[in-house]
């Protein structure tokens, strides 16, 4: 038989985004089109397939080269039922999702959650690959988190592992309420939300700061006043920085990971964030824990949904 | 084939522990005997021999009946070559035991650190009896901890995983040097070590408390002073517990584990202990990493250690 191929599908509000791998997780094609939420879960269900189709059809590969299909997508899944339960950027409640693509595809269908289908594409063939143990941060609007062990996404027993933004990272005395109902979780502090929400506070405590003189501010801001020197924009880099090394110096000693991955849009800051990640995880981690550990910018950007997604079906 | 039985061997600094189990992990029989040290590596090796030998002889089951041997000991290993590299309290380097041992019996032989082999013991047919994914903590003289995956010790990439005593817990005010050469380790609170800083810093401070009239303190007297109503030991235990609760927090977002499991000689101390750790965890952590989730008391005892041993061979 021919060269299998993977195709993963990343499933998000506005766009879906469809990619042909090959088996070593190199991305070979890529289609994307709207999602048009409005029309109904079976609508867009119906569009994923159309568009598995087409990439193939458009591509040197025969269907029969396809080895499974994988969607990513963000919600409380049942992963094993392939059951969306509840996914609040789609509006969908309880939707078949696999059992229904598998129907239109005859193929098999896996889905999983959009952080963890990250992580697996960078531990597949981004900046993973290569390792077994892998955990990886995504620091966008939230913290999402996936943990790769043995080259598999590790759900836990109610699939919440790799939860990493609702760490119960910061200390009491300045702890605020996280979204998830309870408090002191990283991503409170971490996340482009908890950057801005810092230096809205500088701001209006009239701290002094260039970030003052902006409309409206955003993580971005925040990076470039810091890299600019504004003493307190680092500040805030510095405390955002500081609970992810921790959270990470914990998971050094509970799992024992080979690398630690960040991506996401807060990542991108380069060294002025990784720098005192670093610094903090190496405080904080005994020394057996972290020899050989490294901390390093996921690499796939963007497509490490696709390829993460494409991933699911792999057997090692 | 007649039943299969497996040898676990507790290698303390004291004493030689070996035991029978059956295939479900019901200890069978044990034989205790002196360790004797400063008799050097070579003829402690071959004590452990003799007591496996004669465990099964006085048995009524026969040694092609014995499936392997597992043993358990604190210090660093090469957990997959079966070498100690280095044990403080058995004063050993490089020790190829597992080599050592195999020559001598002629059976298979694996080695791993007490701690984890502890939690193989109460996973297999203890606390965690039946459940898949378990997070023991051993609290004792220091906190040490295991992994359990899939019914299997998880070692992570360098050995270290489960090394829960030295997750960074303590907020950095409050926080003080550990014996790992890190800061804010659970265990500088959380043991019975801690414990009893705790309490004999309270003494010095001349606060006021019935521990002022002991001698000695032991982590035992804390405990029962608090359940006499005592206000410092009461602070006490609940410090020590908090940061159980919240390290255990942080474990449920990242590995969503069943159940945990706390053994060791400071968790005899009962409700008293057990009620805040729970009462911490279910503050911070998110709903659905904590549905189903209990945190209960190890079962074995000091036969975990025998059990979990004797699991190592095992191949669900």
């Amino acid at each position: 038989m021919a060269n299998q191929i993977y195709i993963g599908v990343d499933l998000g509000g506005t766009n879906i985004k469809v990619g042909i791998c090959d088996e070593n997780g190199q991305l070979l094609h890529t289609y994307e089109g709207p999602t048009k939420v409005e029309d109904g879960a079976e609508a867009v269900l119906g569009r994923i397939a159309d568009y598995v189709r087409k990439i193939v059809d458009d591509s040197d590969f025969t269907w029969d080269q396809v080895a499974g299909i994988g969607a990513g997508l963000a919600g409380f899944l049942d992963i094993p039922e392939g059951i969306v339960k509840f996914s609040p950027n789609l509006g969908w409640n309880n939707v078949q999702a696999k059992k229904i693509l598998e129907e239109k595809l005859g193929k098999t269908v896996k889905i999983d959650n959009d952080a963890n289908v990250a992580a697996l594409g960078e531990a597949w063939s981004g900046a993973g690959a290569g390792i077994k143990n892998v955990v990886c941060y995504t620091l966008g609007t939230g913290v999402g988190g996936g943990i790769i062990i043995d080259s598999h996404i590790y759900q836990g027993s109610g699939g919440m592992a790799g939860e990493l933004g609702h760490m119960s990272i910061v200390p009491d005395i300045e702890a605020i309420n996280c979204g998830c109902g309870q408090v002191g979780c990283l991503e409170t502090v971490s996340s482009a939300t908890g950057i801005v929400r810092m230096a809205n506070d500088a701001v209006e405590r009239s701290e002094h700061t260039s970030l003052a003189l902006l409309e409206k501010i955003a993580a971005k801001d925040v990076f470039d006043a810091a890299k600019q020197g504004d003493d307190v924009a680092l500040r805030i880099v510095h405390r955002a920085a500081h609970y992810i090394g921790k959270s990470m110096a914990s998971i050094a000693v509970v799992l024992n990971p080979q690398r630690f991955i960040i991506g996401g849009g807060v990542s991108k800051a380069g060294e002025i964030l990784f720098t005192p990640i670093r610094e903090t995880f190496l405080k904080f981690t005994p020394e057996q824990a972290r020899e050989g550990v490294d901390i390093v910018p996921a690499t796939l950007g963007n497509d490490a949904g696709v390829v993460g997604a494409a991933g699911l079906n792999l057997n090692h």
